[in-house]
This record gives structure tokens, sequence and C-alpha cells, in this order.
């Protein structure tokens, strides 16, 4: 067995091969365990959590099911469901691969927000097989958060389930993406005085991040925006795009531009990177004083933070080790444990409005251009989401507690 | 919110209502959370967790799928599904009301031998629907327990994810009971002076339970044995059987007996009951001097203990407050981690066998009639039953590690 105490390297190739061991060694075994919350140390116990004790709890749950919420886990967990066919920047590697990642996730959201998230990886990658399998493994969940699947069937998959079931379905790369870097935006806006419907965005990527980051920035009155793919701007005139691009066209680009990345971004206020590689500096140089900049692709940012500060007033990455990190782990925790908190059978545009507002709010008062977003670890920021997503599921009549 | 710590009660009627409501409250938000077994206190833990360095171990799992059980949970996890059609004495009441029941049993993996056991209840009964939806969410397990899954159902189910699976796939409700009810048996002979190929069994019962203690004593090499069902016995004259009792009345009853559950029991000297409720007793009369009787059917047991006394020289039952418990509880938890250390890919009947022999030598030191069977919080049994598995494993080549 590998030890996670690894001794001193004594050249770079050494260096290299103790991190790669010291990444491995972590793992070893995996990164979670499932634990018991009520005790269970002697025959009295077993009589009251498993037979004949735990017969009086069924009995409940079948004459109501609803008390499946008030006896079982199903009030605090949540499936991390994926298929491994976008996971991080390595694409389709299949589910035990992606699993490492799931694992992660869970950990994120037991430490942050008490949640107990169970990761299902699945053997299969068609839409309506995915559907299927998590409509029908559902009952002992409380939430789906659907995670690494590639678009455009992850628009499919998460909208039909949503459809089939009365609890939460959130596909935390679209959404997750979307809260935070809408946080991180309000704040570049409040730091450099202006509001977001002065703004005009560039979008660089029109997957499962894109399309969702573009819809919450309509939502949230942003100036204008333009969407750009690989083909270039996604604009009305194109016959190549998919359902989410064609809605995107008519939704989007209010100016009808069309041509390639570097025509959307002369002149814009704001761009942000979801292309998923890094892309020719010149184009920022034609950005409007005052830009700001979020390149959010792992591992390597459409532009380094040190050449996008020549151009921009805001830099943000996707990266722990620059500035302003736009990191779902500031989003996806709370605004699950909001849902569970009320039991909402839904997570709508608003309560995703809500989680912005609440994570922006968390550094109001210290708002810097270095710092438009919280720590990853800032212990407010989990409970301000989860109270907001709670008070927004109340607002519109969503809470069922 | 319902305390834990309930006030005296005053009267019987008081009583009753006091002791239900800390079964409740027993389980209130449910026996089960997700844990780390992974540090994450800070930015350096989560670059090792999360985006980056998981990429590293995703990677390496991408390239060799069999590094998933070292670099995730799937070397210690199982998965416990039920479609909740046969929850204890309850019968079919849904996947939500089976919940509890399947915490429980995730309790008591982790309890007894730190395995750790996602509860599954499917929204679905159909058993292509059942056999497609786990073997698409498998890959994030070491193993598939299959539970309170009603017959004949099961059979089908458990054999056709078996055959697409290379995890293991067990019935517990079938094989854990015919494993422990087997050492109960041995031992049972044991005391009284008898070897198993010596006895003449019937068993009441041709559900799940019923048909796996048939198998595993013909496998155990019983002298002979008679199957009832509610119709009688278990017969090739019969044409009202289904597969799995054609293939009984193939392979038991060698004396071609016919009719009633009663004309089995005349002379015999092994009475199993897993009929799911009680019966006249005047056919336990007529069971041969020294019989052995293991009334099984829970809460109500074929015949109670001290009524079976008169007929027999050593009596068990499903129950926790009889002597000679029954209780599944002493081999699912011993079995899946012996599974799962060695990384079999099946459990055949030869594990089994080897199970049932350890779980019965635990206690062959101090044999009596009233104490054929360890305690269910015997700490020798699960290591004893994990080894016993490990090595029936290696000696059929069906170690993989």
């Amino acid at each position: 067995m590998t030890s996670r105490t690894t001794s001193q390297p004594t050249s770079q190739s050494d260096r290299t091969a103790v991190t790669e061991d010291a990444v491995l060694a972590y793992h070893r075994g995996g990164k979670l365990a499932v634990c018991a919350t009520a005790p269970l140390a002697d025959a009295a116990d077993l009589a009251l959590a498993y037979t004949p004790g735990v017969a009086r709890v069924c009995t409940a749950i079948a004459e109501r099911p609803e008390l499946s919420y008030d006896y079982t886990w199903k009030s605090s967990s949540v499936a991390v469901v994926s298929d491994g066919t976008a996971v991080l920047g390595l694409g389709n590697i299949g589910p035990e691969a992606s699993l490492p990642v799931m694992e992660g996730k869970a950990i994120l959201f037991r430490q942050l927000a008490g949640v107990n998230a169970v990761p299902i990886v699945l053997d299969c990658t068609d839409v309506d097989e995915i559907v299927d399998t998590v409509a029908r493994l559902a009952p002992a969940f409380g939430g789906i958060n659907l995670e690494d699947i590639s678009a455009p069937r992850c628009f499919e998959i998460e909208r039909r389930l949503q459809e089939r079931l009365d609890i939460p379905v959130f596909h935390d790369d679209q959404h997750g993406t979307a809260v935070v870097t809408l946080a991180a935006l309000w704040n570049a806006a409040r730091v450099t005085g202006r509001e977001l419907r002065e703004l005009r965005a560039v979008v660089a990527g029109a997957g499962a991040s894109g399309v969702a980051v573009a819809r919450i920035l309509l939502d949230a009155g942003i100036g204008d925006i333009v969407v750009c793919d690989s083909k270039g701007i996604v604009h009305e005139g194109r016959t190549d795009l998919n359902p989410a691009k064609r809605d995107l066209a008519r939704d989007t680009n209010r100016r009808g531009l069309t041509g390639a990345i570097a025509d959307a971004m002369l002149g814009a206020d704001v761009f942000i990177g979801l292309s998923g590689s890094p892309m020719a500096e010149e184009p920022f140089a034609t950005m409007a004083p005052g830009a700001i900049i979020l390149a959010l692709s792992n591992p390597d940012p459409e532009i380094l933070p040190d050449r996008a500060r020549r151009y921009a007033a805001v830099v943000g990455t996707g990266r722990s080790d620059f500035p302003n990190q736009v990191n779902n782990v500031l989003a996806f925790p709370g605004i699950f444990a909001g849902a569970l908190k009320v039991r909402t059978p839904r997570i709508t545009e608003s309560m995703k409005l809500a989680a912005a507002r609440a994570l922006a709010d968390v550094v109001a008062g210290e708002l810097t251009p270095d710092r438009v977003l919280p720590d990853s670890f800032d212990p407010r920021v989990a409970p301000a989401v989860t109270e907001a997503v709670a008070a927004a599921a109340r607002a519109e009549g969503l809470a069922r507690v």
C-alpha cells in the first residue's frame, strides 16, 4: 500500500514522480464512506433499526409516502450522476474513470453543506437509457445532481428527468457554473462602477456551461450577449445549430453580428471563456476600456491572467492558483441544501438568480478587482446560498415544508 | 422535531404510544450519512481531491479500468437494491417504504464488516427494467445485494444481472438465509450426534428463501428434502409449478411423496419454515425423535418455540427474543466483505458453503441445543465468514487479487 507520507524529492524528475504518487496515494481506497447516524451497538438497537422495529416506519411511509422525507435520508441525500462523457478537460473517459470526480464532489457536498451525496456513474450514454435509469433509481434521493454529461444530450436529459420527477434535477456543469459566473460578473460590474444592463458580453463556447451562462445573463438583464462556438458567432443565419444554439441565436446577439469571435469581441465589455482551450491574444486588445475577462477553461484558460490584465479591469479564471476563481463549489452545496431544506420539486431560474445574488453579496463589503468572489472554503457561502434558495422557493410557492 | 428522549409512560396505552414514537424518533432524518475518508480542509486538499489533481486519477483509471478498485470506493462498496415488492412480512409496499429497511441493512454492513452499502430503491418492478437499471448503475459498486424482491422474479433478475456484470450479484433473501440456515442445521445435527446425510428435511415455503435453502441443503449433502408450497408437496406430477419449483421437483423428494405438508412431515428429522405464517401444530407431533425445527417466518413463526420444544431436540426461529435466531446478519456482511477482499466476479455455491461452515464453526466449542448459532453481534462472525469466502474464491480461481 502507498503511504500518504512521501520522502523528500531529490531532483525535478523525482519531484514530479512524488507529486503524482501523492495524488494517487490520496485517492487510495476512495474518498467516501457510508456511516451510521443512529446508534447500533446491541440487540435492542437492532430491534429498532432493523427487524422488527423498522416495520413500523415502513408501514407509516407506505401509508403516507411524503413521510420518507422525515424517516429516511431522502431529505438530505442527492445522487451525483454522470455517464463520464464530459469529465473535466478529459472528455469522454467512461463511468469508472469519472468516479473520482464524483467522489470529490460528494465530499464537498458533505463538508460545505451537510448534504449526503452518492456518486452514481452510469454504464450507458443513450439519452432514453439515462433518463429511464435515473428516474427509476430516484426514490431514495431528495435531488439529482447531473454531472459531466456532454452537450447537447445534457439539455434533453435534464429537461425530461425534471418532467418525470418531483425532486430537483440540476446539471451542475450548466447551472452551477452559470450561478457563480453571474455572481462574479455582478461584483465585477459593481467594483468598476457599472450595472449589468450597461454591459455587452461575449461567451466563448456553446456547450453545456456556455448555454447556461448565456441564459442566466439574459435572465439577469445583461445589456447584450453574443455567444460563439467553434465555428464563430451564433446567429440566426446559421444552418448548423443544434436546438439549444438555435434558441440562443434567437434570444441573443441583438445587433445581429456574424463572423468570428474576434468580430464579437471588438468593443465588448465582458468576455466569458468556456471554450475548453487557450485562444489568440489579439481580440482581447480590442475590448472596451474597463473590460471584465473571465477565462474559465481548465486547466488552460483562454488567456492567462498576466496577459489578460493588460486589457481588463477585472480578471478571473477557473483555477485556484489565480485570484477570482470561478468555482462551482461556491454554488452547488448551498443550492441543493436550500432545495432540500424546503423540499422544492425543482430549482427555478429565480432560485438560481437568488443564489448568485447571495453569493455575490457575501463579499459585497470587501470588493476589490482581485476579490469579486469569496474563497472556496469561505464558511459564509453555503449558509447564505442555502437561505437564499429556500427563500426564493417560498416566494414562488414551491416550498413543500 | 421529535426528541429521542421520551417521558415516562403512565399507562399501558401511553406505553404503546411512547414505544411507537421511539421507533419513529430513532429513524428521524434517516440512519445514514456519506462521510469523507480523505481530508479536505483547505485549497491544497481541494487541489488533490478535486480539480486539478483528480484528473491524474481519472486518467490512470481510463487507461486501466481495474484501477477503479484501487482509487475509488468501488473496492468497498455495495449497492443494496430493492424494488420494495417483498419487504419483511409487509409484502409489496413500494420503494420509498422499503428504504428504512435498506438503510438498516447499510448500517449493519458498515458496523459488522466495514462495507460501504448504498441503498437504492427502484421505481419499477418489471424484470427487464430492473435488470437494465441495475446493470447501468453498477460501475461505482463492487457488488450488488438484491433485497426484498418477490419470487419468482428475483430468480431471473439475479441470474440475468450476474450474467451481465463481473461483480457479485447476491439476493440476500435467498442466499443469506440459506447460508445461516445451513449453519444452524449443521450445528443442530452436531449437537444431536448426527450428520446431514442422515437427515430427511421438509422445507415449508417455496419462495425466494425456500428455494435457496433447498438448493444449499442439496449441495451440502442432506439425506433427502421435500419442499412444500401453499398447494402442498412440490413433486414432478404437478402442473402448476413455476420454473424454479419445477427444478426443485426434479432435484428433491427422492421418495416421490405427494399430498399435503402433513404427509411430508410424517417421520421427518428437520422442519424449516419459510412459509410466512403460523401453521397447525399436529404435523410437528409426527416428526421423528430428536427432530430439528427451524420455524423462521417473521414476525410469527410457523410454530412458537414453547410448543415446538415438545416435539424437537433443537428449535430455532427468526426472532431475536428466542434462542437460536437464524438471522441473515450473520452472513451477508462477511460474505460481501470476503467477496470484495478478493474482487471475485461472483459468489459461488462453494463460497456459500464455506461461509456456512465458518459461521457454524464459530460456536463449535460452545454448542448446546439452545446455541447452534452465534449472536448477531458476535465479533468473531464477520471476520471468520470474510476469510472463508475469500479462501473459497482463491481455491476456485475466482480471486482477482
